[in-house]
């Protein structure tokens, strides 16, 4: 699995010890509670409680599993940028967050509009995605879905 | 922790058995083999064997952390449109793609626009990046920069 | 009648002498059998048996004629983007698709636009096709229009 | 193979007869001049003769054949709006024009953009195409890239 | 008064003559026949002649007057863009040609707008216009309002 | 010769006599003075009178002939908004009104471009025009091009 | 307190020692009759004089104190393009003139626009105001929202 | 003189009798300590003592005078969006906010432009200073200019 470079963290939040553990559990979140402490050079107990503090803070989300899409089956990354009436975007927003096969949706400054990931097996799925789901809902204005080429580089940060 | 809504993953490339342990794993990374193996009705060494394989195979390309961003002091989550001269595409990209506080870079079709994301610990941190970093770029022609106002929804693909 | 510079087809779908063919057929589609034959180095028959398995296969979709539209009195090349109310996308594609002056309707990624093309006799033409027919359309939000200039190339696929 | 619909001929510039040949040889241009002659009501001469003419006087451009590309291995059929410093138009016009995989360039009113027809294999190699044709030419201002989702009508005219 | 540059009129239409008596004309439509007559090197009756054929066959328009507007206290010359529902197009350009401040109102290619030019004694009188007889038609989506800053050449003729 | 409807001076600048000649020279400048005398209730003298005043305080501009452009082989009419760079604008202003076949150029508020009208035999003509006198000028950045469709009302004012 | 940088005021409007007294209150509006006196060389009640005229003559609009945004609490300053429908254009200036949090809305040349900046203690009040103040207002076709990053110069005209 | 209405100080920041003096003063910044304190109910010393600590701290920054500008000859307020070369966005900003007719200069979130107000005598003058002083800067792309129609609130924060 592969390696990825690391976002820097402020270093006024977290102390050095917590951000080399965070560090280490973003590169493998499945990392023993003995492999971290024998790296940071703390006692196993000692780590398993910085983490439990992390945790209960709310510093850590979520410990999870990030999937090569190609390798089950999905080819389509697209992106959509939803032109909204503005007195449908909150409902509009929330109907499309339920969608399986939308990841994201933001509301970002800028022109009113909703920003959406989402992604599909192939073209023709996207398509009807478009026509049965997207279009449909009242209030849209106008969509433009633009498909992902390339990744230079792609942290889970949002 | 929370527990996150799932993307639904098409039937043809993994089996029902496969689809459920990634769904644990991707709502909790450290959930371990045992408890794996109990929820989805095989052996210890099953769920392992299956595990491996998905990771040697490259379905699965990192166990990793999630981490609440306001948490460690980020307060500015920036979107990026960014002009460039075509023949410097590439190049910008790579550079971009170098910078710590630069979570994502991507090319799509649509205007021959690079599409970034950053984290800031506020707008201060943000000018300084795009005085010093961005703007000093040789082929950059124009900036659009919009900040995240509202997430509605938010999972870990792209 | 003028001989067309050739799309290059990729290799791994057809054999080499497919390729000869096609591009035969590609510059004159009335060449007989005969003369086919003496080109590639098979026989009459070994010819018209490939010929028969790339019609019947939907390889081959159609031997058709180009006009010159200036001939027949055909003098303005409209192209018009069309900007439709998402719900109307799919009834107003279809509706367009029926008037004579049309040849094609397109959907792409992008804006949620349909891309029209059209003929006319001369803008007068134009111009009454836009009023009675394009914008009396419920759902129609804009139609940009365009007028071909000039071909630098020209070859028919889509 | 399929019967396309038909484009409605003018009738001031050619007579009822050269119509009703034209519309033979648009849906089948491998058409024997004996079947035409018997549909249209003329002698197999009379018919190669109105033909022959039609082809001197420049009418007829080609016979040609339409190919389905899927067939032949295409996935990608892709739109560019390239913006180019007006100085270089008709020189980058001409340079595209030569790329086996681009199939139409043309110039119109509206922006100073040269609109842009091409195949791909895949995204894969129109990112490469983009990469390294069409971003390096002197000139270039920017590109915009659609792909085909859907096609409604598809008349080869253009 | 003035001399204007001339516009070139293409040879084809018009003989040497014609032309030198258009040329008189626009710039000074009140020449006398005589003067007329003695410049071209024609007899009076010649010139009265050629005129009224001019007249009759509907290549002369109008005689007319131009007038320095700032002279007549109109210092606010402004153009418009309106963009406007596609079937209202035709009833809200019928609409806007009534009104006493408008000088022009045209349809063109490009995106569905009128393009329309008025005078105005002041802001005031364009503000008031624009309240109370353009953003109250029915059908009206977007107006994009400039005012004349300088003018490099302006002859009569659109 | 048609009558055109009159755009309405405002009252306060020049008294009801006045503003009656000057409706009449709009609607043919040719009138004799005896017959204005006539219209407006003057003696020929007084009329004379008035009439010398208006050219001398610079109120007329010039008496002309507005001409029917397809009527001496004008087929196209064009619009074009040009985009320079800041520092060329006045310069590229000043070339483009020596073209004879420009008949204005603007300078408006809004975006930092030159609007220009020019008057073309045909799309030929135009095109060469663009090619060889506006696109090689430099400092142009791009150039956005509209044919003229329709005119619903048309008065000489700018 | 801070010294401004000073608009320069046109000379014909007003004399020398009206500008001078006019730079010092500008500077600094509490300064007393007395030391302005000194200043500009006349007696106390020679400016008092000068003052009333100007205030009553409407030159002087208001005497007013400009607050540090920050020190109160307000972290986000914010301007709002907020397209409209024309009709509703005026009634919906004139509801967001009577919030609380917006201090100026204008009407300008360009498009059909309203141009309102507004200031807020964090992205989340902005939110909840675009939520349930701006969105909800019938007529409002889109809002563009940007967040100033940065002030350069920022004197109190407008 | 005018009496504004008021922006609401959010109520965590300054107490309420900091808030009724800011009001007070924002009306009027020529008022009295006397006056002040028999308003807010406290000692004319200890308004004073409040008023210092708000500028020692900050919170104030200067009291100003707002002028009428039509009636010292201003009767153009226009508002300049310039899209510069992102490397010269600084040095513009700064050599921009040294013209004295320059009234603000800020630098926002979405495209990277510079947004600048000026006051002009009359359009003659702005468009000297738009040809004199902003086209010729290096790194200008190209500029936007809009003019103020009408007010509908103005305060003076931003």
């Amino acid at each position: 699995m592969k390696t990825k470079p690391q976002y820097d963290i402020p270093l006024s939040k977290v102390d050095a010890i917590d951000r080399h553990i965070i560090t280490i559990l973003r590169n493998n979140s499945r990392a023993s509670y003995t492999d971290i402490a024998k790296e940071v050079g703390l006692s196993r107990v000692g780590v398993q409680a910085r983490i439990n503090t992390l945790i209960e803070n709310g510093t850590f989300e979520r410990f999870t599993l990030i999937i090569n899409p190609e390798k089950i089956g999905i080819h389509v990354s697209a992106f959509f940028n939803i032109d909204v009436e503005p007195q449908h975007l909150i409902r509009i927003a929330e109907l499309l967050s339920e969608e399986p096969c939308v990841t994201s949706v933001y509301q970002m400054t800028g022109p009113s509009k909703l920003h959406m990931h989402a992604l599909f097996v192939d073209n023709r799925e996207m398509e009807t995605f478009m026509k049965e789901k997207l279009y449909v809902l009242q209030g849209i204005i106008s969509v433009d879905c633009q498909i992902l080429i390339r990744k230079f580089k792609d942290l889970e940060w949002t």
